[in-house]
Formats: structure tokens, sequence, C-alpha cells
């Protein structure tokens, strides 16, 4: 149902001015802009469906066998949130603090992708979600290799 | 530079997920389901570019003279987060709360597209950000309409 | 048990540093340092105890009949994390964006609180959330009051 | 003037009801208790100094040699905020999550602590930020060292 057309276009897509941001900013970006740019924009993108997704499994009727799930969207959530504001930043980028929590969002990506895979199978919304952690982990990794570089 | 055809493609696209998650949620959303992605999109897309357009108003020469650009930037970044994860949630959604929370978020974007805006004509990252800011504004006014339909 | 004599004397005190950082600060606070300082710590503190209601209903066994308590601490949490850090911020300070975000922080409080009351006599983790809702909706008001005296 | 016996007898003071939610909490902390809300109000009292530190900074006439400074205040607010609410979260605890994230926390404190502690002797604000950094980064440390024990 929802992969109707329309989705499938924007599937991929990004917040729409997230490149616009980095090309206008007077500074020069840390890292390739179009490694950086994908990561921030996975950044986002997971902090609002790991939201969602620990409120729909609190919607589920079984909601008590979800709770390893919603709690690792809340971490998640916010680990990336503030991952997403700290790329985001150019002016005087500290290479330590960023490697440091880029490294913790992969983490995060990662364990609380590996759980929503557990409910894939008979929840939408985990598997959805399961993707997005996927995608922000592998973000997450590449800008960590760009800035180790 | 910026504006070139890759990007007038993507411009207006979405975080990936947004509309996915609302239909894989086992609930019904609280207000039209276009007006309220639209929303959280414009709510997320709004924080990045706030967060971002501060951190270049900091890198300008004349940072000095953009002091109260930047604050205003700050207090839109984070209010447009807030308010773009409580319209992510449909549980138990309340309508009092969401209302005055939307409202207050549509004034941060207004202030702050205003003052970014009498400096969109010498600095690109305000122009977009002020674009950010009115699109945003425009669509909590959307959802305040529809809650309070 | 957690009423002991330590805690009594803690009990209203405050994150150790905000009038510090109020008084240090070069600016002028835009409403009395005291009715400033109450607000955001009780902002800070109201975060915290949210964060943890949220999380101390979904160790519950009966979780599935607090998902209402549940919601609200998050929307609350967030918004008074928000609120707390704007009014931090002194510099080129904008009272209609302050007044409209405070407002809103008083209602997700109250909302919040309400919520937790009724919970209040079987779960001490909602009867204490309830009272940081009621001193931090009480600290919003007082600053509302400030800021259109 | 900011070191009156008031102030004197609050420092190192809590947020008033960290422990108490802890111990009204239904779960077992994962850390020594003690430990943990240590740590969780010096997360949150960190987030507190180095939002104000920022605003500070960007209110003082030299702003523009303070720009590392409000950078690295604004990205050690954000890591303080998303870590004391993932240690007030102790439902379905991951301990690789939460590690990585308290150290980057930590590296988050010690970098922008270290710059504070450049500008103590001529600012104030600087000085407390700072101190409250140093208190933040012991208190991770001392976390991450009961998870790993």
């Amino acid at each position: 149902m929802w992969s109707n057309p329309v989705r499938s276009r924007e599937k991929g897509a990004s917040i729409a001015h997230v490149l616009e941001m980095i090309r206008t900013h007077p500074g020069k970006p840390p890292v390739d802009e179009q490694v950086l740019s994908r990561c921030i924009e996975a950044c986002y993108d997971c902090a609002q469906s790991c939201t969602s997704c620990a409120d729909a499994c609190l919607a589920e009727q079984d909601a008590q066998t979800l709770v390893r799930c919603i709690r690792l969207n809340l971490d998640c959530a916010e680990v990336c949130a503030t991952t997403g504001n700290l790329l985001t930043r150019e002016v005087e980028f500290d290479f330590d603090v960023a490697r440091t929590v880029v490294e913790a969002c992969a983490v995060a990506c990662r364990v609380c992708g590996d759980e929503c895979e557990r409910h894939a199978q008979h929840m939408e919304h985990c598997r959805v979600c399961a993707e997005t952690c996927r995608e922000c982990e592998q973000a997450c990794n590449d800008v960590v290799a760009s800035l180790t570089a």
C-alpha cells in the first residue's frame, strides 16, 4: 500500500535543503560534501523513523513484548538527532569529538536495526525502521572512514 | 551553483520515510496524512537548515552583526525538532498540547524567517533558511487549522 | 525510603550552576533572575523526570494501560528541554517566541501532570513526576506573567 | 559576587528528583545508583551551562574570537542532553550503546572543557562552564568504568 509509485520515486530522496545549506555555507565541509550530506540526511531520517517506530510499537496490542524495541528506538532517535546536528556544524569542526559521536551513532543504529529486524516479518514499521537504521549506520561508517582518512 | 538540475528535482522532496512510517503505523493519524507528513518533513528540514544557518552566520567575517540571526536560528531549530517529534507520535495524541506546540513553532518560524530574510540579499544561507522557515510556518498553520477544524 | 533527611534537604535544590551562569553572563536577563533560574531549573528537572517516568511506566507489568502516560511524558520531556534551553539564551531574546513556547510548555506540563496524578496512588514514579510537572507549570506561568508585565 | 554563601551551599546540589526517580522506578539501575544519578545530574547540568556559555560568548564584544568555544559548547550541550536521557532510561539497557555514547560524552566534555579553560581567566562564564565540563567528564568516566567492570 505504501509502496505506490509516488513513494518509490521519493524513496532515497532527502531533506530538501541539506546539500543547498552545505553549498551556501561560507566554510569548507570537513569531509566530502556528498558523504557528509548523505549522513546528515540519514541521521534526520533515522531520528524520525525511530521516533515513529517507538510510537507504533506502543500502539501495538502486544506492546509489552516490544519494550526492548521501544527503548532502543528512543535511544537511537536522540543519538541520530544529535549526530545530524553536530555534522551540520562546520565551523571549528573537532575531529575527535565528531569521530566518537558518529561512531556511537553507528553502534546505536546497528543495535536498534538488529532489534527492529527481529520484528520486521510481522510489523511493517519495524521493517522500514530497520532499513533506515541500516542506511544511517552505513552513512556514519562512511563519515568515520573519511574523518580518519 | 547550488541550483543545478539535480537539486531542482530534489527540491521539495522529503525525508525518505515519513509517509511510509505513517502508513505502517497501526493507528490512525490525528489529521490528514498529507498535511501531517508535510509538516513533519518541514519541521525536520527547518531544524536542519536553522542549525546550519546559525553555524554559517558564525563563520561569516561579520558574525558580530548576525547575533540576532544566530540566536533565533538556535531557538527555531530546537522548537522545530520538538514539534516534528511530537507530530510523529500518534498514540494518545493530545489536541491541546499539540495545538499550542505547533502554534509556538509557527511563531518561531515566522520570527526567524523574518530575520533571515533581512540578510537574504547578501547571504545565500539566510535566503535558503528563510525559505525553509516560511514553508515550515505554513505547514504548521495547516496542521493547526486541521486540529481545530 | 527516598524521603530521608538527605533528600529532604536537597529537595527543591537546583541544577548546580543555573544562577551562576546567569550572573556571569555579560548580558541582562530578560526577566527577574530568580523567576528565570527557577523556571530553567524546573524545565530541566521536569525533562528528566518525564523521561524517567515514561521509562518506568514501560517497565511496569501493566504498561499497556499506561500508554497515554508514556506518550505525554515523551512530549513533555522534549518541550521542557527545548524551553529550558530557550530561556537559558539571553542574547537578542525575542519576547513573542519566548512567550508562546513557555505557554506551550505550561500546557504540556499541565496535561502530563494531570495524567500522572491519575496513577499517583499506586505508582510512586507517577506521583513524583506529577509533582515536577506542577512545579514546572507554575514556574512557566510565572515567567509568562513576567514577560507580559 | 556569584560565590555568596547561598550558592556555596547549593554547589554540588542536584536536579531535585533524579535519585527519587531512580528509587521509584520498578527496575534495577544498570550501575550503582549513586554513580548513575551523579552522571545524569552532571549531564543535565553540563547541557545547561554549555548552552548558557555559548550564548554568553555570543554576547561578548569579541565574540569573533570565541567561535571555537561557541561551537564546542553547542556540540557538548546536545551530547550531554542525549547522554543524560539515555542514562535515565533503565528498561532493556544496552551496555554497548550506553558505553559508546557515554564515552563520546566524556570526549565532548574534555574538548569543550579544555577550550573553556583557555578563556577562564578573563570570562567567568567560561570558568564555570569548564568546571561543569570537568565534573561531567569525570562522572561519565565513572559510569564507563562501572559499565565495563
